[in-house]
């Protein structure tokens, strides 16, 4: 047995990043963001509390964030609406929660957080949206979650679907958050919460709400949120798959995670990324596109934000 | 290798037969339609179709009999409507395709279908109905769907819920129906398709569509379609945890089955089974409740019907 530690990885979307468009204040804009993100996320697991609340945390603050599509910044699907989904697991008792579709609540992965405590795990619409009502969460309006970039990048998309082209721009396909935590009692918890893909049909649903695709926690293995080609992260269940490495091929956190992302999801146009976390506190971010949004922290380490390889 | 072989599985629900509530005439009304069931899948098999199409074929004719809940028979939500969840998978490539919370469609597994062929993997709701209806799929109101028997279990389980008394049959808990099979090209594929729980809430999506949880095929290992307590096979996620003990730990399709439906769902209150097929054509059937509506026929065997253990 090691001495309790706590670890926190988060991420805030993979593939979405052409460094053409980028330029310094918007790449210091997202370390800030993350930073904080982080600090959320450590302010929780420092004062011994639990690895669920610790991710739940965070992705409030990369949902809250608008430079993140997820919560305020979500894109919008072809019909020019916003369809958010969102998970969290609790690696104690693989209790867990998700929505699907949802519009309205502030916080998406607060209304999965409901649904977890609730008899149901996954929750569709409407529905979801009434029993955050019903728990008094915060609603907002169309104005809250719309902003301009996100706007513009479905009128360019449909136009270029228009024109027959393809989509380039993987700012457009992608882009979910997410965090993996360890708490000081040894428990893993994961979140994810995402927009879904800019001009998505209306009524999908990605990867981030399916339990064992891009949400997966237990405290036997490790704690996984993904991001990227949710479908898929779906058909080759990403985060099970990573789990059943650690557990039934005997593989490190590391090994597993980068065989799934490099191997299952990448020659089956699967882009994106995973972050993950062990019980040990190992920490495996492996992407196999241009960038990912991530950082990480552990007891006694400084944080970390990183964009590019 | 062995020689080109074909195999088929299939069931129609677990937990939810009461030796009590049960006639020879049900009885034999069952084994009757668990048969034409089997027909339908074999037709496909032994003139060398594939195996998605014959778990299609057997699938549609469950859905289309009255006695299962899936299709024509589905059971009602707590606000009385009906919701159905659907899910097929092709091992050759792992498409897949799923549907949660539609009502219209005669099949939903054809609609899943639908989706397995379009970019997408999982859709709910009105956007799936819509897809259905552009296809030309035939749509059926509720006077298609409504059955007596369902309907009387709906004010009895509201009933008990509103003494306060915990629901007792686990007839009105759960009831899904699937297949699983394996073509003479060596090809495995799975579907499921259920109305999901009496008086479900609104919304609320069980592991029928969850690609890994209730319905899962991967020619490198087995195909798996679920019934039972949807939400513990999503948090245990059933399928993808049974494919990965044969890839990862080397175990026989029937020792993988075995150990998560009665060393990971039983003692989690996951009641319920699965129906399995390997590249071998090797079948599986374990449940961990009274009994499980089931059959299996393979290349130069019997057709046989099952009920209890």
């Amino acid at each position: 047995m090691t001495a309790p530690t706590w670890a926190l990885a988060i991420h805030g979307g993979a593939g979405t990043i052409l460094r053409a468009k980028m330029t310094p204040e918007k790449e210091a804009a997202y370390h800030e963001a993350l930073r904080r993100v982080l600090d959320a996320g450590q302010a929780v697991l420092r004062d011994g509390g639990l690895a669920v609340d610790a991710v739940t945390a965070a992705v409030v603050v990369l949902e809250d964030e608008p430079l993140f599509n997820a919560g305020r910044g979500a894109v919008f699907t072809s019909a020019g609406e916003i369809e958010m989904d969102a998970a969290v697991m609790d690696g104690r008792n693989r209790q867990a929660g998700a929505v699907a579709g949802i519009f309205g609540p502030k916080n998406p992965v607060h209304v999965a957080r409901l649904v977890m405590d609730s008899p149901q795990v996954m929750m569709a619409g409407a529905a979801a949206v009434e029993l955050a009502r019903k728990a008094g969460l915060p609603i907002r309006d169309r104005d809250y979650f719309f902003t301009e970039a996100r706007w513009n990048a479905l009128q360019e998309t449909l136009k270029l679907r228009e024109a027959g082209a393809a989509e380039t721009d993987p700012a457009r396909r992608h882009g979910t958050v997410g965090a993996v935590a360890l708490d000081l009692s040894g428990n893993l918890a994961a979140a994810t919460s995402t927009g879904g893909m800019t001009a998505k049909a209306p009524g999908r649903i990605g990867d981030t709400p399916v339990i064992g695709a891009g949400t997966f926690a237990d405290n036997a293995t490790c704690a996984v949120s993904a991001t990227g080609h949710g479908e898929i992260f779906i058909r080759w269940t990403a985060g099970a798959e990573i789990a059943a490495r650690i557990r039934h091929a005997g593989q490190t956190l590391e090994d597993a995670a980068t065989v799934v992302v490099m191997q299952d999801l990448m020659p089956n146009d699967g882009s994106g990324g995973v972050i993950a976390v062990d019980r040990a506190g190992n920490i495996a971010m492996p992407f196999n596109c241009e960038g990912m949004y991530r950082g990480m922290v552990r007891q006694g380490h400084e944080a970390q934000t990183f964009i590019y390889r």
